[in-house]
C-alpha cells in the first residue's frame, strides 16, 4: 500500500511550510514516548524559522534530543508537561526557564480527552509510518497521540519512510470515552486487541503531511555492573519464593519494567531464571525484552513505544511481521491504565533515586528541589500493581549518597504504596510491615554497610525526640543527610 | 423471612462460646466501615475472657469505640489494619504498643483476595442483618467483608436483630476474580447493580451464629461553622464555572464526599446551589448526603456504608424499602475501586491535615510522627477523579496552626495527584501549574493572611538558595514550621 493515499497527497508539504501553520503561544500534542516515535523535522524547522515562541509541548513521555534538546536551546517551549529526559531541557527546567509539570503518565490522555482544566490541543504533530482515509498508523510508539489527534484542531504528520510498513496491525487503537459514557476497557490478557490498528482521524482535519527518512536517535544502554547483576538475581529468587508460596503462577504474572540501564539490566536477569511462558505488560520495551521475545522466555507483549538501541532497532524491522503477532503498542491511557494493571495484576519494577526508612520512594528530585526526570508511569503500576518492586544499587556517586535516608526529600510513592525494595545488599519486603519494622528491614537488608550505623543512630534519636511513636523522626535531622550532601559532596 | 434459616440454627450460640473459637496469635478479618457495621458483642467477649492475646485486626475502615477502643485498652491487638480513628487505638499506636498498618482502602480486599505477601485470614467476624444457605446479609456497611469471608477459615456472624430486613436487596455483591482471571467490573453508573445482594458463604463454613441487639454508635456531626459554610460556597461556585465552561455536566459527574464534620458540611452547601439530579459514587453516606436525597437533589447513590446520626439512622431504617431503591452497598474493593473511579469520573472532595506550597498533601501525620487516622480512600479517590478538590480551614488551633507549609510532614497524596485546594480564604486550581505558580496560587488564595508574609519569606529564601529553581526548597527551613510547633506550640 502506499504511505498516503491520493487523496492526501494535496496535502504534503516542506518541514518549513507546515512549521508556517503552528504559531506563537499554541499547546502542540506532540508524539513520541521513551525516546522513539517523536517529530524530528518540525522541531528542526520551528527552530531554524524562530516565528513560533512560547509554545507548550505537551508529550507522551520522552522524546530525542533532535526534539526536545534543539526546541530547549532555541528558547522556544514555555512550557512542557508530563515528563523529559533531556539534558538540555533539564537544565532549562531547574534553571526556572522553562515551566515544567510532571505527571501521572496515564492521566495525560486522560486529561487532555477530559479537557480537565480547560487543556486545548491547538495542532497535533504525529510521527507516522502511514496515513490512510481513516487515519493514522503512528511510528514506534503510541503515547498519547491518539488523544491528541482527537482533541486538537489540526494534526500535522511527520511520515517517516524509514519505518517498514509492516508496522501495520501493530497498533490498537480503543477510545474509552469520556465521563458519563466512558467504557469498560474489555482487555483480560497482555495480548488481547480490543480497538482498530490505526488512530481514527477524518482526513480534513490533516493539515499537513511532512515526509521524512530521519530514524530515532537509538538509546543506549549501558552494560550490567556487576551490581546490577546481583541485584537481578535477588529479584528473581524473590519472585521464586512467591511462586514457591503458591502466591504466584509459575509463569508469574505480566511483568512491568521501567526506563534505562537499571531496568534493562534487571530484566537481563530473567535470561537464565528458570522462568518460562512469561508475559509483558508495560510502558517500554527495550534491548533486554527482545532478547527475551527472541529466546522464547516471554511470549508477548502489550507496550506503548519499542526502545531499542540502534543494532536491535534493525534487528527489530528487519522481522517486523513476525513481532508483529507478539508486540501490541497501545496508548499510554491503556499501557498505564489503574483499570488494567489492576485486573492484569502486573509485577511492576521501577528505579527510584532514593528511599527512606520508612518506604517512601523518590523517584524525582536531587536534594528535593533539582528535578531529573520525572514519575512517569512509575506511580500508575506501583500503585496498581499485585507486586511492586524499586530496585537500585545502595549507593550513588561513588559512595557519597546513600540511596537509603532517614526521610526522602521529595516523596513520589508514599509508604502506603511500596511493597518491596532491592539493592545489591538484599531485599527488604515491606508488605503488612509497620513503619518501625519497615525502617529495621530497609536499614539491615538494603542500606550499604556503610550507612547503617548512621541509619540505626537516626532512628535511635527519632526515638527519643519523636512525640510520636508511629513513624518516629527527628525533624530537626531529617532533611540533613540532604544537607550535607549540598554543603559538602556527601551524605557521609 | 427468618433472620436464620433452620439449618443454621445449630450455629446460633452466646458471644462467650463464639469467642472461643478465636485464640491467640490470629489475624481477624472483621467488619465495619466509617463507624457502622462492626461486630459488637464479640470484642467484648473476647475482651471479658482474656484468652485471646496477640490479634492481628483488619477491618476495611474505622469502627466504634465499643470494638476498637474496648480491644485495644485490653491489650489484646497486637496489630492493626487498614484505617482507625478510634481514641484509645489512637493513642496506644502512637505510645509504639499496638503495630498499624495505614492502607488505601482499595486495596485491603484485593490484597486479602490475592493472599498478597501471605496474609491469612484466619477468621472472619461480620456483623449481619440475617443469614440465609447461600451466604450473609451485612449490615450498615460492606467494608471488606466480602473478601475476609471468602478466604477466611471461619466465619462468625453476628446478626443484629436492630436492622430492618427491609436492608435484603441494598447490597451488591460482584466477584472480581484473582489475576490471571480477573475479570472487568461492568458498571457504567452509579447505580448499575451487577451482582448478588448477599455475601456468598457456603454455610458449614459457618461456625459461630451470636444473635445481638446492639446498635451501631452513631457517629455525631458539628454542625457547620461559618469558616465550612464559605469553604462550601467556594467549592459550590467552583464546580458553577467547572459547569459554564462545559467541562462538566450540569448535574456534574458522581460525587464522593470524605468522612467526618468538615465533609458532612461541605455536603450540605449543594442544598441551595441549584445543582439537580446529582449522584453520588462514595465510599460513605451522611447525614448531608441522606438529606440531600430526601430532598431529591441526589437521585441516588454507590456507597460502602451508611453512616448517619441517630436520628437520622432511625428515619434511615423506617425508610428503608424506599432507600433501597436509591443506595447500593458495595465492598470497598468497589466502592474505591480505581478502574470505577476513573471511569465514572468522580469529582472527589476530601479533607488534608495540611498541603505545603507545592500541592503535597498530609492527610495522617502530626509534625511528621504522629498518625491520627489514616488515609483511607483519600488516595483511591484522588488519584483517580475527573477532579479532585482537597478542602479544609487555612488554620487550626486557633490560628497557632497553618494548613499551608513550606513543606508538609508526611506526604499522603503527591503533587502529582492534587488538583484543586479550598480553605475559607479562596480556590487555588493547581491543575497543569508549574510547582513555583503552584507556590504563588496557595499562598495568595489559600493559605490565612496572617501566614502569608512568612510563606513569601520561606519561597523567597528557597529561591536564593536551591540549586535547582524547579521546585526550590530551603532544607534547613523546610520543616522549620513543624519543628517550632512541637517547640512552642504554635507555628507563628
Amino acid at each position: 500500500m502506499p504511505r498516503i493515499p491520493t487523496g492526501l497527497q494535496s496535502r504534503v508539504m516542506s518541514a518549513e511550510k507546515a512549521g508556517q501553520l503552528i504559531t506563537s503561544g499554541m499547546t502542540l500534542g506532540m508524539s513520541g514516548f521513551t525516546l522513539v516515535g517523536y517529530p524530528k523535522a518540525l522541531p528542526e524547522a520551528l527552530v531554524a524559522s524562530g516565528h513560533a515562541k512560547d509554545l507548550t509541548v505537551c508529550t507522551g513521555a520522552s522524546v530525542g534530543d533532535d526534539m526536545d534538546g534543539v526546541m530547549a536551546k532555541a528558547g522556544i517551549i514555555k512550557r512542557r508537561y508530563s515528563y523529559q529526559s533531556n539534558k538540555s531541557m533539564r537544565t532549562l527546567i531547574n534553571e526556572g526557564s522553562i515551566g515544567y509539570i510532571d505527571m501521572h503518565l496515564s492521566h495525560v490522555p486522560t486529561f487532555v480527552n477530559r479537557r480537565m482544566g480547560g487543556i486545548h490541543i491547538d495542532a497535533a504533530i504525529i510521527e507516522c509510518a502511514a496515513v490512510t482515509e481513516e487515519g493514522l498508523i503512528p511510528a514506534a510508539s503510541m503515547g498519547a497521540s491518539d488523544a491528541f489527534v482527537r482533541m486538537a484542531d489540526k494534526v500535522i504528520i511527520e511520515l517517516n519512510e524509514t519505518i517498514p510498513l509492516d508496522i501495520i496491525g501493530m497498533h490498537d487503537v480503543f477510545d474509552i470515552g469520556v465521563p458519563p459514557n466512558a467504557r469498560p476497557i474489555p482487555i483480560t490478557h497482555p495480548l488481547d486487541r480490543v480497538g482498530v490498528n490505526f488512530i481514527p482521524c477524518p482526513p480534513e482535519k490533516i493539515a499537513a503531511i511532512v515526509v521524512t527518512q530521519l530514524p530515532d536517535k537509538s538509546p543506549a544502554f549501558a552494560e550490567p555492573t556487576e551490581v546490577s547483576r546481583v541485584i537481578g538475581r535477588h529479584i528473581i529468587k524473590f519472585l521464586q519464593s512467591e511462586v514457591a508460596a503458591g502466591r504466584m503462577p509459575e509463569n508469574l504474572l505480566p511483568l512491568q519494567s521501567g526506563v534505562g540501564s537499571v531496568a534493562n539490566a534487571v530484566l537481563q536477569a530473567f535470561a537464565d531464571s528458570g522462568f518460562r511462558d512469561l508475559t509483558m505488560y508495560t510502558e517500554t520495551f527495550q534491548d533486554s525484552a527482545l532478547e527475551l521475545l527472541d529466546q522464547g522466555i516471554i511470549l508477548g507483549a502489550t507496550t506503548c513505544a519499542v526502545s531499542f538501541s540502534a543494532n536491535l532497532q534493525k534487528h527489530f524491522y528487519d522481522n517486523l511481521a513476525a513481532y508483529r503477532e507478539k508486540l501490541i503498542l497501545r496508548s499510554q491511557e491503556l499501557s498505564n491504565s489503574p483499570e488494567l494493571i489492576r485486573r492484569l495484576g502486573l509485577v511492576s519494577m521501577n528505579t527510584p533515586i532514593e528511599v527512606d526508612i520508612y518506604g517512601n520512594v523518590n523517584s524525582t528530585h536531587i536534594a528535593g528541589s533539582t528535578v531529573m526526570n520525572g514519575i512517569g508511569g512509575s506511580g500508575d503500576f506501583t500503585r496498581n500493581a499485585s507486586l511492586n518492586i524499586f530496585a537500585t544499587e545502595s549507593v550513588g556517586k561513588a559512595g557519597a549518597i546513600s540511596c537509603v535516608v532517614p526521610m526522602v526529600s521529595h516523596v513520589d510513592h508514599t509508604e502506603h504504596d511500596t511493597q518491596i525494595i532491592v539493592t545489591e545488599q538484599g531485599v527488604a519486603d515491606l508488605r503488612w510491615k509497620t513503619p518501625r519494622e519497615r525502617a529495621e528491614l530497609l536499614i539491615e537488608k538494603c542500606a550499604h554497610p556503610d550507612y547503617r550505623p548512621m541509619l540505626r543512630d537516626y532512628v535511635t534519636q527519632a526515638a527519643k525526640t519523636a512525640k510520636g511513636q508511629h513513624t518516629p523522626h527527628d525533624l530537626s535531622q531529617a532533611l540533613s543527610w540532604h544537607q550535607r550532601f549540598l554543603a559538602t559532596g556527601s551524605m557521609k
